[in-house]
């Protein structure tokens, strides 16, 4: 079955391999009036490049993007914007081993028992580049968003066992270190556990967190389209997220109705507000009014120079050690895969909220 | 936008709130030829029935099945099955306290902002009621998944810090407590816990937990469609989730490579086997053979009966105490609500993955 | 693979077959705030009731309405309606006959191909029945488009032979007559042929035209999503159907260029209009601003008395009477449904469009 | 809203416009192990490609395809294939007057009103280069369709006034002549016609037939998802197309149900067949098992030479001739866009035929 589209109303359909032709997305449904340029896309897309620091791989991937439709004049016409990244940097690996066995953490495995058969070269589609696509139609949505007056923005919140702490948090510093993290001290220990990590020829999880403001009280659908929901699928679908939670997330499991509810006041403006913001600003599955805040994990990277058990396609018992280039770990790159994804989702529950009321649609069409 | 559908292939539309006529499901794309009467189905919804022990609201609800469509001597047809139970402890309440005011943890005033009013009687839409449409629906797919070898089994894995103890783990307790603790002892901490919670008129979250077993390597789709992407946006549709992860889940952020990867190994029957199950049966989006192990967190029941501060529509500050028949905690009954949204998932999974390969296909088709 | 959902946005799922228990519709996607009672409803659904002249089955069906869901206060609220209609007459017939052959011009061998057996009674899912949620659901959707300036209207066009003259057109006519014809002297002549040929136990054809006036130029989306086409979908997912067209239809093809194009010119009050509607409102797949106009083409009923050819499930060659109460022709109570179905085709596509442009949607959401 | 993807299960997203770098589309869900080079692709594309007789446009367009992905060792690997045609022939034309005014026939009015401005270089997206996109991706659709033993073979049914005489009807022949017309006679009278046309600086419109067999009884779903509404929806979505009709079509209206209806006998080899075929081959919106044939009618080619009257952008009525390069119609390098689109209906449907029974799924899995 398909599994490469996503969005109901604002959608992206993501294609390509790692060492395919190319990689690409073609967003569908993006409203028309929208300044657009291949620099917007670029700038989301250089941000996950890897061979920028120590911790991601030295591959080169120039990952320059092109726009091959759907703007004219610098804008976008409401047609099918496609967007396409050669692959450049292709080495002729000697795949022999990858091809004939089965990496552990990986889904090799899977993928034969599903296809019969798999493009081994750089994992196929199951390869991190296979994000490109999201990121460069994220970048999209994240400038429409701009334009009603919301922000998504994702950082590193852990590395293996070093959190940000919330005292430290500075926004500034996101952009300030290699591995996206707003808090200066933490990025620092982090660097060393993956020095450490590196040594070893092992990898490290983590997990990242984004905010998003401006998002009016009243997106997100009841039922089965819930504004969290969205997000969980859309976070999942990350390669190698193992976990999601939103607001106090796994902890609310352990916390009291009158420690997790969020009480209502009265602002200064005489606006409704939230005292506190336990539910992470999606409540019954709709927007709250008060910034979302979510968090995804991530897995360690699977692929390490360490020796592992695992068996071939002749079903031999062997030992493996992943040669080649790899992060040590995969969170600073998926920083803003997660950025983009969110606001994939945000800006389809957007619009998707606006058939809701008769009286904004009379007003709407002018009736 | 519409919201309340769910599925691919095999797919349920659920419609009904608190106070209407009534609760039900369309489900449309079952196949023909599964034998269902009406006990197949109330036996999954007498699981999530109230008023079963002191830790459930003592509303009555009958909550009787009727199959409306579908079903035609005794065997499904292929044809929509409609299910509904009809809503009959429908006290002449005094709402006019809720309906004025917006009850903290809830999604009163998200509603007032989406719609322009809300159907205040019990929570409306978003009450959970709702879930009975899901609960029947995924007692079809439960019964289909079981044909196919696939068992799914959810059970409480914890209830506010008390937590089940794996060395004690033990399925046939599940159904011998009030809590579907699968450990005596944690059963009976948990319910001290609640005794205590319901005293101070506080409410607990908790955690289900959910094992899938039977699914082949394969079952899932690359990119958007992978399994556990749709299992994460299955739970957090439910109202009262506030985190999903699976097999290491968000601990995994904290785990090395070497730590959280699975070896292979052959088994005695010559059957390619994990040696580990860190990934929790999914890897790369797709089934990998091994169980699938999930849990879903959930928050505490909002609707307390200890004072709250909150706000009226006229933008008053009050207190607010929610008098009504309560559950303290969402947990036991939403276990059966977890389990019939994962059997919906793996069915629609399964069913979704016949269409992969094409020499399957030639056969199927017998060319 | 399911098949009775339709719509993108406001969307509905039927369900129900002749001889269950009740027939029925949800309607999901409907905005907050539309006035609904349940007589808005049955007066679109006893336009398609049996038994209103002699030329409809005698088969006494009440078809009474009643709503389920998704309406507080005679409002809309934004959630699922769920709307059902019970079957009551439903004779204990012998349906042994019918069981055990296939009706010519039915679809009782392509069912048992398809599910391996079927429900005979009454044609099961396949009866014409199950149009009561199409025309139930087309009632809303009617309603709403009054709301923004938009009316459906279909008639008989022709019957048999027999068609109607644009020279005699009253759309007062189309409710004075048992066949729905807009024209007095055609219907008396359709009626005088349809006697004959319930005299010679056989059956008619017929066309459907409808009207809709009042869109907006702009309405429909490019490639796929085209306005036509989505109408062509809907009037061909009516049983009967073998034909459909807009505008010049099939006659288009005979045309040239300088015949069918229409021109642009000014009118009084200085907006752009076309000359002629050859186009019949719709070019390029997008309305043009004046009215819809289509037709579609109606096999004759194929339940006959006349004996016809056919073979048993033993592969025996026999001859079949078929007996009961079947309508002449379908042609006059499926004007109702053609209205029904082109209501949801327009609503969906109003809707549809609010995205298209951002400088209406920064205007929507006040940015 | 979105409206380039099309199907349900073998889903494609076509993007493009006349004048962007190029044309192309992603298909998703095509089963792996089909062989496949860019060979299959091209023979596909060259059929509609122009400047290959009089009576089409002189035009140089390569349409040179490239498979970016989802080909692995000359095999598909069941991952998105995106396929893409470079624009080549992109003369500097001085668009000024029609950028400027609304050329009668086209959508020049209706996308300016939907979208706010319009991309006007050669039609923009609704430029007949759009339909590069379906062919590549029909030709994916027809060879796997010939791998289930179904063949699709669409050629010009009528030209104007001039019909094939199914007397004449040869299939070599359609491919003999320049306008893909089964009958000699008939290629010849047409193309006088076509002269005649073209002298007066005219247009014609026409009609393509299909034919597919092979497939076998109970493909397609009842109510929505009906195989002839879904036939419709797809010629209805091609962009000059103004009537649909399978079997009698139209002509059905004027039949009685004795002339229309299929009498069913044994054949030869004992198995069911249809004496006659007036369904086309599908009866209740479900295969019969004889041979599918509908037939599509083109409106004649807006652009001519000829004057006509329209309005430009500032509202003044003016004169317009249409110069450059257009077909006088559109029906011969039609015919494969008619059964590209037709085939990936029907795989699409048998596809989604695959879970239909129970039985057949157990045995799929082996259960």
């Amino acid at each position: 079955m398909y599994g490469s589209t996503f969005g109901n109303i604002f959608r992206i359909t993501t294609w390509g391999e790692s060492h395919g032709r190319g990689i690409g997305v073609v967003v569908d449904g993006c409203p028309a009036g929208l300044s657009l340029c291949e620099e917007d896309i670029q700038a989301f897309l250089d941000r996950r490049k890897p061979g920028q620091s120590r911790f991601t791989t030295k591959r080169k991937e120039a990952d320059q993007v092109e726009i091959l439709s759907g703007v004219f004049e610098g804008k976008t016409t409401g047609h099918p914007i496609s967007l396409m990244v050669a692959n450049t940097d292709q080495r002729s690996h000697d795949y022999s081993e990858i091809a004939n066995c089965y990496r552990p953490g990986h889904a090799d495995l899977n993928y034969d028992r599903k296809y019969g058969f798999r493009d081994y070269r750089g994992g196929g589609r199951s390869s991190g580049r296979e994000t490109i696509g999201r990121v460069a139609a994220g970048a999209i949505a994240a400038k429409l968003l701009k334009e009603l007056g919301i922000t998504v923005s994702a950082y590193t919140y852990s590395i293996g066992p070093v959190q940000i702490n919330r005292a430290n948090f500075s926004k500034e510093e996101i952009s300030n270190n290699a591995l996206y993290m707003p808090d200066t001290q933490a990025a620092q220990a982090a660097q060393e556990y993956l020095d450490k990590c590196m040594r070893e020829t092992n990898s490290s999880g983590g997990m990242v967190e984004c905010e998003i403001t401006g998002v009016p009280a009243g997106i997100g659908e009841p039922a089965f389209e819930k504004l969290d929901a969205a997000l969980a699928k859309a976070m999942f679908s990350i390669g190698a997220v193992k976990g999601f939670e939103i607001g106090e997330g796994m902890e609310a499991a352990r916390l009291t109705g009158l420690e997790n509810n969020d009480a209502y006041r009265m602002d200064t403006e005489g606006q409704i507000m939230k005292k506190t913001n336990h539910s992470g600003g999606i409540t019954g599955g709709i927007s709250d009014g008060a910034p979302i805040l979510f968090r995804a994990a991530f897995k360690p990277t699977p692929s390490i120079a360490a020796p592992q058990e695992t068996v071939n396609r002749q079903g031999e018992e062997i030992e493996i050690r992943i040669k080649g280039r790899h992060d040590p770990i995969i969170v600073p790159r998926a920083v803003v895969v997660v950025e983009s994804m969110a606001a994939l989702v945000i800006l389809d529950a957007m619009l998707g909220s606006m058939t809701t009321r008769l009286d904004k649609i009379k007003e709407f069409f002018d009736k």
